[in-house]
C-alpha cells in the first residue's frame, strides 16, 4: 500500500533533494554500495538523496536508528547489500521509515541537530559506486512479447513467437563474473561468426554489437532448495529494482545460440545501475499488469493472481540514449533512441520469481533477475538496436550525421529509468552507462 | 610431463592407500573440503589417501611443509579451495610434491616420526564432504558429438546436429545455487510440460527425470575481464577434475528450451563428487584428442593445437550405475548402466576454457565448467537415460524385474570415474551419488 513515506509534499533538509530534476528525492532513498574516492576505506552501504549519500552505518553508529531499523543497519557496514537483502521486507521497511524521518526537514533528528548532515552524508561526487551485491546467480528473462516477436521475426522468420512463449516466462542463466557497475567501459568482444551459411565461420571482433535496456530486480530472502515460492509471496523476495544493460553481440549470438541459448554473445559484460530502488518506493507507481490480448491463454494457476489486473506491474519508464565519440568531442548531449514502459511486459516480476523457483531452484539474497529487453509496441519504444534498426536495415542518424546500425567503438550508451505520475513525487533510478572500447588486438 | 610423483611403485605408509581397489593411492591425492562429523569446526581443505583425509592445514601448522608448498598450504585452512585454486600450477605442484614426500613410506618425515599420521590424518568415515569451492559461475558444455547427435535426433529429427556444432564448443550457463555435493538427495522438480502440441500445457511433477554423467573441471587463476586466454595457456587455469551429475527433467526441457536454452529443466540440482583430481595427477593418462572423422572441419586457429593429436584428451572412464529402492531393500548392488570414455569428447578441456574466455569473459578461481554428457558411439556408453532408453522407447530392466524408462522416486544414481592403464597406478575420482526424492505436494 502507499504509506506515509510516499507523501509528495514531504521535504528533506538535504537541499539537493528538492531539485525538480533530481532522481533521488526523499520519497526514493535507493540503496547502493559506495567507496570514498581516494580513500582506503572498505566499501559501505549508502542511500541516495539529492546529490548526497547517506552512510547507513554512520547513522547506526551515531545512534540515530533504533529497533528493527537498527538491526537492519547493522548489516549496512558491509561492502555488499546481501546482508540487508536477506532480512526481508519488515526490516527494509523499518529502515526506510526511520531514514525518511531522519532526512525530513520537519523530523525530530534535524530539529535536534541542524548539522546532522556532517555526520551522515557523503557527497556523491566524492564516491565511487560498486556493484551493489555479491551476485550469486544472474538470470535474464525475455518478458516483452514485443521484443520476443521482433527478434523472432529476424532470427526465425517462419516462426517468430514460439508456442511456449505465452505459457512460460522464458529465461536463461547469465554470467555473474562479468557484471559491472554503470560507468565501466565495455570491450567489444571477439568471437565466431558466420556471415553466410555457405561459408566457413571466422573469428574476429563482433561487428553487430548491441545493448539491451532492461529492468533488473534483486532477490531478498529467497527460498531453500526444493521449496518453491507461491506467487503471493514472491514480491516479499524482491528487494528492489535497477537498470540493466545486457550488452549483446548479435553476430556471435546468431551463430552460437542453438540449441542451448546465448553464451559468449552475452557474457562479456552486463552493466547495472548502482542504485537499487526499493519495491516499497515504487508503490505509488503500481499499475495493472499487461492486458493480454483476447485469445491469449490465461497463465497456468501457479502464475495467476487476482491482483494482477490492479497492481501486477510497475510503471517504470526506461529510456536509452546514445552519444558517439564525435558527439562527445562536440559537447553534444546524448541523443535519445527510445522510451519504453515496464508495464508492457508480458510477465510480472512476481511471475518471473515464482516461475524461477517453481521447480525448487533456490534463489539466494543478492541474486539478480532481469526482465529482458523492455520494448513496447511502437518503434520508438524498442529497447535495442537490433529492433530499432531492424537488424541494421533501417540505420539511425545521429546529430553529427553519423549513421548507426549497431554500436561503434567510442559510443556511449546511457540508460535512464524513472517513475512519474500526477499526485506523486517523481523518482528516478539514476543512470546505467558504458562506453564501447575497441576489441583487443589478436596476438 | 609424467614426473616422479606418478611412480607406480611408490608406497605410502597409509595402509589403506595400498588396497588395490582404492581410488586414492599416493599417486592421486585429490583435493576436497571436509568437516569433522559432529564437530563444530569450520570446514577445511583435505587430501584423500586410501580411506583417510590428510588435513593440509594441520601439515602446515606442524611445520611439515616449506617454501612454495607452505605458501600454498596457508590457503588450506579455508572452507573452500578457492584460495589454493587462484595460486596456479607452480603452487599446486609444489604442494603435491611435498604431500607425496610426506606420505611416502620411504620419506624422511615418516622415518623421523612413525606416528605422524596421528597429527595429520582424519578417517574419511568421520568426515562430511562439502562442495569443494565457492563456485562463482558454472558453465555446462555439450562436448560429446555422440550425445549431441542422439539428443538432436530425438528433439529435432529433421536437424539432429546443428551446423555450428563442429566449429563452436557449445555451452551455456548453469545455476550455481543448486550445486550440491555427492550424497545429497535430489527432489523431483515440478514444472510446465506439454505432452501434445495440440493441448494446453500443465504443471506438475516431471515424469521424465534423468541424469547426465559429465566430467567437471575447476578453474584456477583464470583471466581478467576483457583479456582472453590462449589455448596454450588454458590448462594452467585448470585446477582439476571431478564427476558431475547434471540432473535433467526432459519433459520440462522439451517445452521450455527454445529459444534461450535449458533453464528449469536443469537448475533444480547439479551434483558434484567431492574430490578434485589435480590435472597433474592425470598426467599419466593423457591421450590423443578425439580424432575428427574425415570431412569434419578443422578447429578455427584459436582452438587449434599441434599437441592435441598427442595429448589433448585425458583417458578418464566414467560409469553410471542405478540402484532402485527395491534393490536397496534387497541388498542388491547398483546395476551398471553405462561406461564411457572422456577421450570421446569432440572438444578438449583446453578448447572449452579457451573458447569460454575468447570474448573476454572472465573466468574466476573456483568456477566450474562441465563437459556435457559423456557418451560414446556405442549404446553401452550413453551417459543419460534419454539416450540409453531412446526417450523411453527401449526400457531397461533392473535385476528386480523393474523396468526403467526414466528415474523413479527412490532411485539412486551412482557415478564413478577412474583412470587406468598398463604401467601406471590406477586412480579414481570416488563417487557422485544422489537419491531421487518425490516431488513436493502442491499447496
Amino acid at each position: 500500500m502507499v504509506n506515509d513515506t510516499h507523501r509528495p509534499d514531504r521535504v528533506s533538509w538535504v537541499e539537493s533533494a528538492q531539485d525538480t530534476g533530481t532522481d533521488f528525492p526523499i520519497q526514493n532513498l535507493p540503496f547502493g554500495v559506495y567507496r570514498r574516492s581516494g580513500h582506503d576505506d572498505a566499501a559501505r552501504v549508502g542511500v541516495a538523496i539529492g546529490s548526497e549519500i547517506v552512510d547507513v552505518g554512520a547513522c547506526h553508529f551515531a545512534g540515530l536508528l533504533h529497533g528493527v531499523a537498527a538491526a537492519a543497519a547493522e548489516h549496512c557496514t558491509a561492502s555488499s547489500l546481501n546482508g540487508l537483502m536477506q532480512l526481508g521486507p519488515l526490516y527494509w521497511s523499518a529502515l526506510r521509515d526511520q531514514l525518511v524521518a531522519l532526512l525530513d526537514a520537519d523530523g525530530a533528528a534535524y530539529r535536534a541537530d541542524r548539522r546532522i548532515g556532517e555526520r551522515i552524508l557523503v557527497p556523491m561526487r566524492e564516491a565511487e559506486m560498486q556493484v551493489p551485491a555479491a551476485i550469486g546467480d544472474y538470470t535474464d528473462f525475455y518478458a516483452s512479447v514485443f521484443h520476443a516477436t521482433n527478434v523472432g521475426r529476424m532470427f526465425r522468420p517462419d516462426n517468430p513467437l514460439l508456442p511456449n512463449y505465452k505459457h512460460v516466462p522464458i529465461g536463461y542463466h547469465g554470467r555473474t563474473s562479468s557484471i559491472v557497475v554503470s560507468g565501466t567501459a565495455v570491450r567489444r568482444p571477439r568471437g565466431q561468426t558466420q556471415e553466410d551459411p555457405a561459408t566457413t565461420p571466422s573469428f574476429g571482433p563482433s561487428r553487430l554489437l548491441d545493448y539491451e535496456a532492461e529492468i533488473g530486480f534483486f532477490i531478498g530472502p529467497g527460498n531453500h532448495l526444493g521449496e518453491p515460492l507461491r506467487l503471493d509471496e514472491a514480491e516479499s523476495s524482491i528487494f528492489g529494482c535497477c537498470v540493466v544493460n545486457d550488452w549483446s553481440a548479435r553476430d556471435i549470438q546468431k551463430w552460437e545460440y542453438q540449441p542451448l541459448g546465448p553464451f559468449l554473445a552475452k557474457n562479456f559484460a552486463t552493466s547495472v545501475s548502482p542504485w537499487i530502488v526499493a519495491l516499497e518506493a515504487l508503490e505509488p507507481f503500481r499499475a495493472p499488469a499487461f492486458a493480454r490480448p483476447a485469445g491469449d491463454p490465461e497463465p497456468l494457476p501457479y502464475l495467476r493472481s487476482a491482483d494482477d489486473a490492479a497492481r501486477g506491474a510497475v510503471a517504470i519508464t526506461l529510456e536509452v540514449a546514445l552519444r558517439s565519440e564525435q558527439m562527445r568531442a562536440a559537447n553534444m548531449p546524448a541523443m535519445r533512441l527510445s522510451r519504453a514502459s515496464f508495464t508492457d511486459m508480458y510477465w510480472t516480476m512476481a511471475q518471473m520469481v515464482t516461475h524461477h523457483a517453481s521447480n525448487g531452484c533456490n534463489l539466494r539474497p543478492g541474486d539478480l533477475l532481469a526482465s529482458g529487453t523492455v520494448s513496447g509496441e511502437n518503434k520508438d519504444s524498442r529497447g535495442c538496436l537490433l529492433e530499432l534498426t531492424w537488424r541494421g536495415t533501417e540505420p539511425l542518424t545521429l546529430p553529427t550525421g553519423e549513421a548507426r546500425r549497431f554500436l561503434q567503438d567510442g559510443d556511449e550508451v546511457v540508460m535512464r529509468a524513472y517513475c512519474e505520475r500526477e499526485g506523486a513525487r517523481r523518482i528516478g533510478f539514476g543512470e546505467c552507462t558504458g562506453v564501447v572500447l575497441p576489441a583487443v588486438a589478436p596476438e
